[in-house]
């Protein structure tokens, strides 16, 4: 067998943070940052309020327990939103060489509140690493979860130079994109790209717990991707959207009121502009949709090539070493089977130059192909 | 080669449907209709008001064109929503032998329509396939879109045993599940989990038009599932929110009144109750769409397995190859790569008998799994 698999996560690059990074907070990102560095051979100092968890990540490779020795470069408070601010303070007076940063999602409130306590901020940079998994804790952690993801930054007029530095070397180590944002900046874009839409996919599902299940029976591919993140847990989302409520209450009612226009343009079609308000929704729905980068953090257009297969592993094997032979590289792939039915459509992502390599010669090898984007 | 993946659609099940089916319409699905009765040998003839339309369908394969001797035991009239009617009537009175059926996706209004102009509606029986992609034309049909999906059949009192049975017969014919159901019954459940989740999913994504660019540099693959369907042509939507607009301004004012109710709560935290009702639309989302059914139109569960994979065809090949050898049966399959990395993790949706399986099986071959479901 080949280790082909396990590619490190920058091996291009050599570790940039240096000494000792503290990391406060075991859980998913924490754990994910002490992997990621571990990785990179820098020393990581754990701690964590739980003891089990903190064993735990410790376990998984995570890096080694704190000691009251430690003389840390950089911090990483990685705890809930509603300790944060807390978790900050006490990092900086405890190790006032340090500079401190924190991984949470929200960055005014717990910097409105440090500053309302009077806490010297010279050393503290609030960060935010857009990443994350449907799962958390220590036992989720995974050292590639930030790779290619944006990190916010937020320094302002006196943040030394130095300290900054050491920040985005932690976003540049773990593989993501650092992007340097006012708070304010941050917590307006989080709300409309993330807060929201979580807000939203739960109140769609909402509607869904008195529905009869022969309603619910019609459900198809559209409203499970509509409402999939409906499934994240509420306490953590509960303590976010707190946090964050000025700009998320800016953003629902702009929605509440797009949303009232197109209710009140369906109740009466035959009002003057009643059926151009409705097609303006979907269209804007379009343009909206269309501005959001793809998913390889760019609007890089990928075709798709739908082949039946039969829905055994073997053959998906044999596709994908065809493809291989052929060399045609899969940017994306999904598999749609139909229910009861002894065969799948695999739709794979290739470069718009491939579609046709791709398409030739999986037909000359025998395969169906259901049907290419540039049909 | 094999021909393995060739699979006939339903080869299991002999043609129920004989005699001529006259497809009116030859769109996405009138023409996906026709493959998948000329698989079945069933003699198809084929209508369209666009001559091109009709050329293209006939020359992919989905049927002969239609002629004035033609004797249908079967109508299917697969038309946009606003002619749909109108063509209903004409081939009603044109063929007063055949059975007519529609596959529309709102079916009070079209009933309605002909129930005013005192139409005989004894031999209609209108029905809606669950099925479609997001590509249309004659160009884009496929055989096997209804495979596994819903078919729902309205059928009255006065309806004829066997003018229903027929009709549920094309339903089985092309693979689908027909479910009988009220005329308001399907179309309250449609507004429900179609036509609000796209109105939905179009509002969300319009807040995106005149944002930043460096906010939607943030986006995640959350927002880009809520948002997916935001991509619908507006035409055809226009058309169906007009027919459906009663059930679906039900929705939507009682989505609204929800989304008020939480943005009332995060703007005054500290009203009684308010966190709770933030708490409480999460978790009622939760709810919600833990009673969507699966992929696989069950509630039935699957574990994932996540193997990390360079970020080429021949890893994956590689992959499912030794997956098959495993005998381990891939149910789902999601490819994730982190933008710039040289990796991907493929997710493996598979019976959570086979995760131990799996997970022992790759590692010995020399695979790295990033994590399992019931880690």
């Amino acid at each position: 067998m080949t280790d082909s698999t396990a590619t490190p996560v920058r091996a291009r690059n050599a570790a940039r943070v240096s000494g000792t990074v503290r990391i406060v907070g075991a859980g998913l990102l924490g754990s994910s940052i002490g992997h990621a560095l571990r990785n990179l051979g820098v020393d990581v100092a754990l701690e964590d309020a739980s003891p089990s968890q903190l064993r735990l990540a410790v376990d998984y490779g995570a890096g080694r327990q704190a000691t009251g020795d430690d003389d840390p470069t950089l911090i990483v408070v990685a705890v809930p939103p509603d300790v944060t601010a807390d978790v900050i303070e006490r990092e900086l007076r405890r190790y006032p060489n340090a500079v401190v940063t924190d991984v949470a999602s929200v960055k005014l409130e717990p910097l409105n509140a440090l500053r309302k306590r009077g806490v010297d901020l010279t050393h503290y940079i609030g960060s935010h690493p857009l990443a994350g998994r449907e799962r958390g804790g220590a036992i989720s952690a995974r050292a590639d979860i930030f790779v290619g993801r944006p990190w916010v930054v937020c320094r302002d007029e006196e943040t030394p130079p130095a300290d900054l530095a050491i920040v985005e070397a932690l976003a540049l180590d773990v593989g993501a994109t650092p992007i340097e944002m006012t708070p304010a900046d941050h917590d307006r874009s989080v709300a409309l790209v993330s807060h929201v839409p979580q807000l939203v996919a739960s109140l769609l599902a909402g509607q869904f717990v008195n529905a009869a299940d022969e309603s619910l029976r019609l459900a198809g591919q559209g409203v499970r991707d509509t409402t999939r993140i409906a499934a994240s847990a509420p306490e953590l989302w509960v303590q976010i959207l707190d946090a964050n409520a000025a700009p998320v209450v800016e953003v629902l009612d702009a929605l509440a009121s797009d949303l009232t226009t197109v209710a009140d343009a369906l109740r009466a079609p035959e009002t003057p502009g009643a059926r151009r308000s409705v097609a303006d929704t979907i269209r804007r729905g379009n343009d909206g949709v269309g501005r959001l980068p793809g998913k390889h953090g760019q609007t890089g257009h990928f075709e798709q090539v739908v082949v039946m297969v039969d829905d055994t592993a073997g053959q998906l094997g044999r596709l994908f070493g065809e493809l291989g032979e052929l060399d045609v590289n899969v940017e994306d792939l999904r598999l749609e089977h139909s229910p009861g039915a002894q065969f799948g459509l695999a739709e794979i992502s290739v470069v718009p130059s491939a579609v046709r390599r791709a398409v030739d010669g999986l037909e000359e090898r025998g395969w169906k192909i259901a049907s290419t984007t540039n049909d």
